[in-house]
């Protein structure tokens, strides 16, 4: 049973309430206003729906054939017809710079488009976004003629793009990479092994890229001795030296290929700077990992569909209340029960907060790239910055726990391979772990993010969250909204404000204590996005606007409580487990 | 990679700190004091790392074959031979009546024996732990003439039991059931469809006894209305009309048959009083929903140690802390890590935690069943019928969250297959689930177990609480925690106050907040075994003192915090879910 209606309706309320006109009424993107952009949606939705979702169980049970041989990798039956539809459709290029032939469309309206994706069929959804994190690289590090050369291929959906980063003995600390790349003429001869690279051999474009870090025979130690490369799967249509030697086996995203990549003097290209390498890696990665966040919602949200479908359907035990039993059954709906209906709000509430911060965010995305001021560029960059993070880690840990949450509303069902609910629990687990794992978002925040600039980003956001508090205040109904969320933004100050001294002193409390802060910044944010939600519904009105109202409501008195406990957590500080010997963890 | 060394130092710990010496006392235990058991705990886990462990990933990856035909299911090579050596070393018989053969040892021990058999094959050790659920429910309730031919069958291991109540229209409310039974002469003949059979069908015994709930021609209709029937696979050594007509596909425990059985006419036995096949149920309730909280217990400890090995291999990034740098290489053993510490700290301190609050239980279910002294055994009944539901509900979500938690130690590599987390993630989901769904055993706690005889179970659970805070003093090593149980408590019992009043008011404030207060109760169940483990630490010295008393630290600290979340949902009632139109969950 797999189920999917595109949250449209939803998708629009988030534009208007976060201000997505002011992204429209930027001139680049002004073939995106929000009607066109409810119209693409909705299409987009129905294609997802119909050619992405029916391949997305088939993927995993087949997953990929791998050929020790030669190298080659097939995806399963279906997939590349369906990627050839979906560049058909536009939906590959929707995003890519329209000088090389894409769409132009804003960050936000791919994050939508993404998240629909997502939804219907992960594993295929990677390939896409890999791509464009690639063109994202060169357009800000390439040359002209690498420019002239790769994009339109890449925007056509003609070629596709990889991320080659980890190696054996280096995830996490890239600094460790050993990859080389010996020069010879115009070009570079790279060596070396690269693990978990998605996407890094498949059978859906004729050519794949691949964007290597590397190190050049005289670059320095550590990180500051990458350089990034382009090595092609074939050049000038003839194949380099560059293959795929074996595939890992996974939780989930079964069809989306995870290759070991090997090269034995493949030929590569030089991108920007000998030894820059790690300036090209933090272009694409606040809208990467924002992206990442975003698969949270997107599971959470079919998760959801999945097991509302299945509690329509099911009837179990009687209602509390007999004023709700149905006379003519032996049992009633189980919608009936209130313990469905928490499970239910849960992930409803969370999903759609989830929903409208991450396209604050986005909206913040485009204005930072292309709003015409450079004070709003500024203010943008910073609060996108500030929330990629909290974004990339809570999504995805929430994300798990909705879909677990969902799993549960079916019961054994849920647990079997019939409503899918188990696939998308597996497929969703992966978001935690890669681009970058979710501590090291933590220490992202903690250690860079607000000491840049003197806490400037905190105090943007900070002033983000008065001006919401403020444009609420005058409807009875938002007022304990109102206060909550000062309430909270409060308590993320003090403990702000406390980490920040004792992190300065000791730099392992900041580590110790980084995820429980960002999931305690996270309540705050959450908190922000209900507020603006409700204050939209009430300022709209319409068949939406009670239920936005309610669903805020569980938000605050359910979900948002769970704040003390992070603080909490944030002061207990460093000693509970650094006051431990190694060997004190060895079981007794 | 699959590594488990059996906790038996932790557990013999936890025998001694919550008086496991009062069940040895019992004469019919006499034959188990704590050497006895020290040294069976140890001959055990090397026997399930040795037999049990190897063939649990062989067994997720090959599954069962199950033939259309003949209705036979195959299980995973190596799996028949396993259980032969399993009943040879006496593991199956070790709980069974020593009239019949068995060990006769106490439930503590059986449940400590099951940790290691379930951390070590999951699928596996379902098959022992539910012919032992049939054992207990024919010495309660069948006639002499059964109990003298089933049960020297099923304590030698030669049969098996399951467990036949789900039918397709019915899972939790057994009052659905539509299975019939028809009188023929001694016997009945039973017909209809059963689903979620664990071991429903396998190859590893000679025959099978089916549990089943059922209906007779002149049944009351609704719980009312059942009655319990023995149903073989084979009479007498010819085919019953009972047949496994298919397979459930699912998450995890892929070794473990989930059988949909068919009966058409089969030759079943009644067990005990016709209609009253509910109380036959209830008999094995306590221990079956006990050992599958321990299951929790079992794979978070396994997927704890897989992480730490994990953990102590791999080198990335530099300490924090410039003092705790290896020059001799390039990047330092992730144990220097905050995070990676939280992590395993989060796992290891609720690990443990909850080994001594289910030894501790287990402790009370041997009392109320063997104790000399009445009120002895009384008191022990409430407690384990009061800690049951909590146990059960909260190790099993606990347990799901652990193991995932220690697959985060493994970044990447835990989620593939290498390391096998992925698959205890897998396989410990669906304790969530079976044996009453978490939800049923929250209203178990609230509508059942707290009102039960004016409240007198909760009363005897604060004495307990009160005697441990009273024998931790007089050291101020153990006054923060006293402390800090103590508040918990005094929390609990507010909240209990006014949940029994809105509760009395309202059935739908329980239904609402049930799952909210259970967990609010563990947390003071958790703080009261940190607390009696860290006052025998105290007590008895030794190396393992010091580790004990700060890993009590770190729950104090870090997890308890969030009874405060559990109480603000408590508190939030159910107006945030129940205000809610059905219409108003569907998808904008």
């Amino acid at each position: 049973m797999q189920i999917y209606k595109a949250p449209v309706s939803d998708m629009r309320f988030h534009l208007e309430a976060f201000g997505y006109d002011e992204v429209a009424a930027i001139e680049r993107f002004s073939a995106y206003d929000v009607e066109t952009a409810g119209v693409l949606l909705e299409q987009s939705g129905t294609f997802m729906r119909e050619t992405l979702l029916p391949l997305n169980r088939l993927g995993d049970e087949k997953g990929l054939d791998w050929d020790p041989e030669t190298g080659r990798v097939t995806t399963p039956d279906g997939f590349k017809a369906a990627y050839e539809a979906t560049v058909q459709n536009g939906y590959v290029s929707l995003p890519g710079p329209e000088e090389h032939g894409g769409g132009g469309a804003p960050a936000t309206l791919s994050a939508l488009v993404s998240e629909m994706m997502t939804a219907c069929n992960k594993s295929f959804s990677m390939c896409p976004g890999l791509t464009f994190g690639l063109i994202e690289a060169i357009e800000a590090h390439g040359s002209q003629a690498q420019k002239d050369f790769y994009l339109p291929k890449f925007v056509s959906g003609e070629w596709s793009g990889t991320m080659c980063l980890t190696e054996p003995q280096c995830g996490t600390d890239l600094g460790l990479i050993r990859t080389k790349a010996e020069p010879e003429g115009d070009h570079y001869r790279l060596s070396g092994t690269k693990i978990w690279i998605t996407f890094g051999e498949h059978d859906m474009t004729e050519n794949i890229v691949h964007f290597v870090l590397a190190r050049l025979p005289d670059a320095p130690p550590g990180i500051k001795g990458i350089s990034v490369f382009l090595v092609p799967k074939l050049v000038d249509g003839q194949p380099n030296n560059i293959k795929c030697v074996g595939l890992e086996h996974k939780m989930g995203i079964k069809a989306s290929p995870t290759c070991v990549m090997e090269m034995e003097g493949a030929k590569g290209f030089l991108v920007g700077e000998p030894h820059k390498g790690m300036r090209s890696m933090f272009v694409m990665m606040n809208r990467a990992r924002l992206f990442v966040g975003l698969e949270g919602v997107a599971l959470g949200e079919i998760a959801y569909q999945t097991a509302l479908e299945f509690a329509k359907d099911r009837r179990q035990s009687r209602a509390l209340d007999p004023a709700k039993r149905d006379a003519n059954a032996a049992a009633d709906n189980i919608l009936v029960h209130p313990d469905v209906r928490r499970m239910l709000m849960n992930v409803k509430a969370t999903t759609e907060g989830m929903r409208g911060l991450g396209i604050y965010a986005s909206i913040q995305l485009d204005k930072s790239i292309a709003h015409p001021n450079e004070d709003e560029r500024q203010k943008a960059d910073d609060l996108i910055s500030l929330l990629t993070p909290v974004i990339k880690s809570y999504f995805t840990e929430r994300g798990f726990e909705n879909v677990s949450e969902a799993l549960q509303v079916c019961g054994g069902s849920g647990y079997t391979t019939d409503w899918s609910i188990e696939q998308y629990l597996r497929d969703v687990r992966i978001g935690l772990i890669y681009e970058g794992t979710n501590h090291i978002q933590a220490l992202d925040l903690v250690g860079r993010k607000l000491p840049l600039h003197g806490g400037r980003l905190m105090q943007v956001f900070a002033g983000e969250v008065t001006a919401a508090i403020r444009a609420a205040s005058g409807d009875e109904r938002l007022e304990p909204f109102m206060a909550e969320l000062k309430a909270a933004s409060k308590q993320l100050n003090e403990v702000t404000m406390e980490l920040a001294q004792s992190a300065m002193a000791d730099a392992e409390v900041a580590g110790a204590v980084a995820s429980s802060y960002l999931n305690l910044f996270a309540m705050t944010a959450m908190a922000f996005s209900w507020l603006r939600q409700a204050t939209h519904a009430v300022r709209k009105g319409g068949p939406m606007a009670e239920t936005k109202l309610k669903t805020a409501r569980f938000f605050f008195d359910v979900v948002l409580p769970e704040r003390e406990f992070f603080a909490a957590q944030v002061r207990a500080g460093k000693a509970p487990m650094m006051d431990f010997d190694v060997e004190e963890f060895e079981v007794a």
